[in-house]
């Protein structure tokens, strides 16, 4: 048996963000946890939203989001501006110790820019480092980190860091301190094959064979699969569990309504 | 003499913080200042040029800015993200231990949302409480903390608070543990009695006296005002120096050009 403390990490998604009234509620849940904590987010929905106020052209190719200069800075004002204040300034109301980062931040995730072969993502960083010790120290002092989905390259440069692939790198980087628990949340209870149908129920838990099957029979939503790789990533890098759940759910913590990876 | 270590409290202004190039020149001359740093940053001219180009209307009551939600919304994205993350990946490469934050990080600032008398100035708030002792551990790991121009009243609500006043007041709040320098830094030399006329020179000091007498001769720039006003509060309540100087004079650090409080 672990003798580890346990460490969740939270990943915060999906229309909650986008919800002052959800986004209270998620502090609410965070402060009645019985573990250490850990939050990632995202923000595209909100990001996207401001680039058409600014008449921004969002520009996509193969359903990925390029990241041009305009489209950074906008990205750095919401996820690390915006969003990210907001919900360390109401975690702080519920009594959580919250600090808000980016991988700048005390240098915690160095990316590099992602190679240019057929198509040139901008500035979009793939994770090279995770300061772990540093992130450790910060736990263990009694903060709840809040990571938005920004890094940067040691050079200056922020980057665009997809907050899924930050959640499972955070995991597999903290999985030498602690029993690392990994939350994909947002608002659906877990994986469905089939949204559309009535009385669809989700997935209570997915294996990789069944996942790789889904994928070959289109049986899964195209945008959940890049966070179901994710989660089997963090699975196969040393998180002891993880969950694509509703995040409401975590408020009955351990009793999570979601799709647990096997 | 003082047996206490210095610590260096530089708040970055003026037009320094639009001009990405003499952004990463202050994180340069940062990684060369001999001393434990704390950096202040505003961002007023930026956030105003977000709020135009989004339609707001700039609402000001006697030269003063009204903080309505869309203008706290903007102020966020503008000092804790854009400014404060780029600030932040310039220093990380230049080798400085950069941590943006905003007082509600941490719960390192609290105040209490401005008193409605004659004008309500909307989500502006005054400081309460600094959290020195979590400042000081900061310091101490090898940080330099990166403030803007935000705190938090500890209910969940951010509030926009004056970087000069942050700037002053946190040099109160660490007198305590340290011998604290406050540098007012921007683009001039310090105060002209007049900048109009042709080879004006700065002065090198100014005592409360002479500021008293500038004001009822109007022999100083009304927007200037308050910044003094600050500087003068810090030097009173126990920084050991006060300038307000040319950012780039930093590099000469001690040999400032400015002019000092006395």
């Amino acid at each position: 048996m672990s003798q580890k403390e346990k460490l969740l990490i939270v990943k915060i998604g999906g229309k909650v963000l986008e919800d002052p009234a959800a986004v209270d509620r998620f502090a609410q849940i965070v402060a009645g946890l019985p573990h250490k904590t850990l939050i990632v987010h995202g923000g595209g929905r909100t990001a996207t939203d401001l680039s058409k106020k600014l008449g921004l052209e969002i520009k996509m190719i193969e359903g990925r989001r390029i990241t041009d200069k305009d489209t950074l800075e906008v990205a750095t004002m919401v996820y690390a501006g915006l969003l990210n204040k907001k919900l360390v300034a109401l975690l702080q109301s519920y009594g959580v110790d919250g600090l808000g980062l980016s991988g700048a931040d005390l240098n915690t995730i160095k990316s590099f820019r992602r190679e240019v072969k057929t198509i040139d993502y901008g500035f979009v960083g793939d994770i090279e480092i995770i300061n772990s010790s540093r992130i450790h120290q910060l736990i263990e002092s009694g903060i709840t980190p809040a990571f938005c989905a920004l890094t940067h390259d040691g050079k200056g440069q922020l980057l665009n860091t997809n907050a899924d692939s930050i959640a499972a790198m955070l995991a597999e980087a903290m999985a030498p301190y602690y029993e690392v628990e990994l939350y994909f949340g947002f608002e659906l209870d877990g994986i469905y094959t089939d949204l559309e149908e009535e009385n669809s129920k989700p997935l209570e838990t997915i294996s990789m064979d069944q996942f790789k099957q889904m994928k070959v029979s289109g049986q899964i939503n195209l945008g959940m699969i890049p966070k179901v790789d994710n989660a089997f990533y963090a699975y196969l890098k040393g998180a002891s569990k993880v969950f694509i759940c509703n995040l409401e759910s975590l408020a009955d913590y351990p009793a999570i309504r979601g799709t647990e990876i096997c």
